[in-house]
């Protein structure tokens, strides 16, 4: 097992850097006033046609996480918790014979009670205010205890697909996992995608693998890695985004971006920039190990990503379990 | 706005029916005795291939319903209810300035909670049992209070891809939907197909449309929907599923087979059979509005299918938003 | 049967009225600036002391309403539901030998999930909002997405406990129940208590039967009980509880207040003062039926009272099964 | 601090034992073939008079915990999980102007979601199985994924209010706690009451302390508070409960009885008699810090109890607030 050792990164982003990103990076109005899709817009329908037709192997690998008690919730940060699954029928109801006189069919039920974002999940537009705005310039304040009145997930149903491409950063660098703390620079990805011999394309799905989830899920031990340290993109991948004029972002990490941060006076100030000013798509928690073997195996990068939302009106994001398919 | 008149059915359907049936359409050990996907075994890498060849104009259908309290559970069928979103945080605490001394991020966080099959959804092959037993012999006893543990929808993760077909029966027999009760025949989805231009194959994500969830939709009234009469298949359905190999079957009613039942000696027998003794993979309360009028209007019914189930350990089914990329 | 006519009430409160009245009844600092428990702070000890002697059959009521799915819940209000009671293990698990192996104790076990305001509840001081003010001048943005951080039910965990006194308003005016709508006036209230011979005193936990919760239980049908037309206290009610000093007010219907309220600039005007305002505590939803025919029996209309509200951190009240012990 | 060292306790339980003392202890029939109530019905009216006349100072207490995130549900046993407590609508919403044009009424709202038996709770009868059955001969099969369809938790909704008396056992002893694993005899139980100058009456709910959650609060650690190593009573207790006639057996402990437990074939040996054989009432997580420390310093060790059960229909148990008035 290897790791990079961890670079200490300097704390040099003020609230007054991020007034300037801000400024820099936004796509306010860019799809117009009522748009609540964001860098999903980059997506053109001849993308999705030309991303279905890397599918060459008919292989699909499934990114996303197992949703049960033992998943990453384990710091309860902002009351999160872990997705809790009841019975309201079982097999062994059947085998008692207690719907044999009433229900006449033997079946089994069941409910599921989690965060959105317990375990792998999209982000939606509503999920961080930049002062009292989100994306787009909608206020805050339509987010309130009924929901997300503007910038739900439900905006996505039908966007989540298109061409992928992972950027198996980690194994570029030769570890099977960063350490916490470890920041990835816009050249590091750069580097990757060179590497790897695929380009990064204007509507990309883009995957960057840092190892940290297949660490935990080596260790048995989730420890902090919700809402903790974490190896993650630096602040400067606010430029990078937005420059690729890619649809989305999404890591094997909690929270994509580099941690602790780059700042002492923001907490996460990627997101803080990325979301609402930026408009950007982003995923979190996904599973890889196999999806990044099959690529190594390979030698390709690039496949058919396919990632629905479950339709949750006024959510600030989505459980999912997004597939590549080569 | 037209209407097939009901046909009453015959309740020609008893316990020894079920019991030839069961006989006659039975998987148990096709694939293996460890088998937990039954008929998801249809499809192969070169079927997922050739479907991605049906993406011709990058065009992506949504098929879920929107998951919230407007939801058809109104029956309270088996303790059913419907999805229950809940806030964490909200954007009026960001505005109120809540976050701003101690988690130094603005934002909004969010649950739900809802029965599995709530809404739009998967059944696993762990949902229905023949007397004591499920698909493949596994035991009913092994779905207890904590859950499906054998046959649960996880063992999908990454098998819900392939060729989609729509059959439009109800625009095919002229009508806007069927009524409840509306038994739909063998014949009827061959001539669909036929008239659709559409060939049903091996390893096929069959979706039949009857109009049903339309009506409700544009009543604005969910009604017994969600357990009560249903225009949908006839039990003779279970030959044509196992000739056709199809698999999946999935429609825009909440059970699939028409109701009233054909027997009252026994509730939905079409369940009854498909499930523990084909090992039919199944999808229902499809939302086909959009897709069905695309369909109709360019003659194109096959189509690529892509509806990931969440990856609930233990889940008799799973809430989806399934996709259909033209 | 028999029904007082509802008389049609003026719409004569505005908001004028309301800052008029909250002036009137305001009890902001009368306990101290801390205090978190407004008109609780009325019962002593030696009101305890001699409510316990009120004792005298040792015959226990209870005041609760079963909490299931059959509920009061029917329209919704406010995204509230019904109580939702999952299984975790099963007799069924037992008998079936699921714990055998393992556990070595067979059980079962269950979850509940309800609003805490879904059937039988205390509110809170938390609950209601004058202006951008709670009760003793409290700002309600101390209210957030991670609970009451103020005035939360907990504050109430040992001073549910005094004299009861039942005022049954609907069997004084001869009648089974009030029609929604029916407003009862301040005189109404002395006089059943002088026809039932009980005086209202300081610290006294007051009952108000106006028999909607029983017409609704013998028509098997809560229609908008939650939420829409019901008898209930005239908003001239704010006076009579601040000049009885009484520690709380309770009643069999879902808002205590008459519906239709007598304003179409507000809604639930008599909430809006006695909460934030008086800082009152209320009782909702209390099921009175043989507490009231058993009072009507002896003659006694006096009782202990026990009410303990679950200590729910940051609760804007709580579930509840009050007794009256007589 | 002061803790008595742990004796290791003899492994002399058997399934042979367990037998012999269901036989020895079985109280199905005593209050007749349809009974659900089981030890309860110890208590008369007279009993509950009595104890009224207990309260001579009208000091209540609360021996709940506080229901919230951070309870004492580490270890997940069973599923189990610390109460959930999600916002519907908050004082900010009311802040931002979210409910002026709506409702015109601010307001706040909430749900809770727990396990019935996560903090302080009551088990009902229906919650543990001696062999195929439950108490008074009632099949276990009458306990599905529907609840608990007899024995459920709602039968005792006005039956537990009586006389309580405090067993200071770990006060008697000289420590402030008891390590896990010590074992508590029924001559100690006796001597604590001597010592404290109390009875034990038939239908007394006699509540045990073995300072056990106290050193948890102190520490600031469940660890495994739940379901692992703890003080409690030896399973000859079965006798003694069944000997004095008692109502119910609460105590600070998750499961009352001593753990590891006597025996090694069984677990929770005690569990396995006293509720199904002897259909003895019980209590746990019970908070007795501030009681117990009343009880000593004024010496009085019985008071009036009062411990509604939330009426949840079916329910294995129910979450409480017990109150001990003196």
């Amino acid at each position: 097992m290897k790791m990079v050792p961890k670079r200490p990164l300097k704390q040099d982003v003020t609230l007054k850097t991020l007034e300037q990103m801000a400024g820099r990076v936004k796509n306010w109005g860019r799809w117009g006033p009522e748009d609540q899709l964001g860098t999903l817009n980059f997506v053109t329908p001849d993308d999705i046609k030309k991303a279905a037709a890397l599918v060459k192997r008919g292989k699909a690998f499934s990114l996303g996480l197992d949703f049960n008690s033992n998943g990453p919730q384990r710091t309860g940060w902002g009351g999160r918790f872990n997705p809790i699954h009841t019975m309201l029928a079982t097999g062994t109801d059947a085998v008692a014979g207690r719907f044999d006189e009433t229900n006449k069919l033997r079946f089994s039920d069941d409910a599921i009670n989690m965060p959105v974002q317990a375990a792998t999940h999209w982000d939606s537009l509503g999920h961080i205010f930049l002062d009292d705005k989100m994306y787009n310039g909608h206020h805050a304040r339509r987010v309130d205890g009924g929901g997300v009145h503007v910038l739900g997930i439900e905006h996505t149903r039908a966007r989540m697909v298109g061409r992928g491409v992972l950027l198996d950063v980690a194994r570029h660098k030769g570890v099977d996992w960063f350490e916490d703390g470890y920041g990835i620079s816009n050249d590091e990805l750069d580097a990757t995608a060179k590497a790897q011999g695929v380009e990064i394309r204007k509507g990309d799905f883009v995957i960057v693998r840092t190892g940290q989830m297949e660490r935990c899920l080596a260790e048995k031990k989730w420890g902090d890695y919700a809402g903790g340290p974490a190896p993650g993109v630096r602040f400067e991948n606010c430029y990078w985004c937005q420059d690729k004029q890619i649809a989305a972002i999404c890591t094997d990490t909690w929270g994509v971006e580099v941690r602790p941060n780059e700042t002492g006076d923001a907490n996460q100030p990627w997101h803080w920039i990325v979301i609402p000013a930026m408009g950007l798509c982003m995923g979190e928690i996904f599973y890889l190990k196999e999806l990044a073997q099959d690529c190594h195996d390979d030698g390709v990068y690039e496949f058919f990503f396919c990632g629905p939302p479950l339709i949750i009106t006024g959510g600030t994001g989505s459980p999912i379990n997004p597939q590549a398919i080569k």
